[in-house]
């Protein structure tokens, strides 16, 4: 059985920049600090498909999360790059979220972590129950 | 130039699954769960490429890691099915360390993040200055 093997660089191979251990593991860290928190992740994921979205959009997508909360996550999100903020200026005022193309660019990296996690059960050598 | 807009997939197409954005937040975020800390992230880019580990050799590796945290950490890995422990019934007993091969299939996946994070500045929409 030779599996994935193939299909499976095994080292990361990003840009010619000279990568050490530590300097991936430091760059992904970059990245997972970003994402952290329940709310940025369902954020995105409701914006992912180029999805333009009124702020009551997503209080009413993500009713768990508090309106401090939201604008808090989406702030966030704007400052790092990921989502851009639409003032429409008329009256009243509309204000729309969108992902940057940056942020939008975001989405076959998570897929492609969602499909590994999927994939646990292909591979012989891991053991069956997650948990633990 | 017009960017990866072509190369991009806008939604995650896990293989037939009907995601939606909780779901695929929630599958994301366990996966972040695993490699939380920073010592996770980079013992896996230690040991990808099929690297096989004697405890020592990662001691050396990580200097700054204590051999308390460093042992919890690969107790962590191995129960999450990314590391395997590999003990050699010898004297003295030998223990080796290596990713299972599930383990080994993250790398390009970690890879897609390093990849858009370095992206950044090709995209025309995000502000250049990325801390705040």
């Amino acid at each position: 059985m030779t599996r994935t093997d193939e299909k499976v660089r095994y080292l990361p191979e990003s840009q010619g920049e000279d990568l050490t251990p530590v300097s991936a593991a430091s760059g992904v860290e970059n990245v997972l600090r970003m994402l952290e928190g329940r709310w940025k992740l369902v954020i995105l994921f409701h914006l992912f498909g180029g999805k333009v979205l009124r702020f009551s959009d997503l209080e009413r997508a993500i009713p768990a999360i508090s309106q401090k909360m939201l604008i808090q996550q989406l702030r966030q999100m704007e400052a790092d790059g990921i989502v851009r903020r639409i003032v429409h200026h008329q009256v009243p005022p509309k204000v729309e979220y969108r992902l940057t193309d940056w942020g939008q660019s975001l989405c076959p990296a998570l897929d492609a972590l969602l499909k590994w996690a999927a994939s646990r059960g292909a591979f012989e050598d891991v053991p069956t129950s997650g948990d633990g």
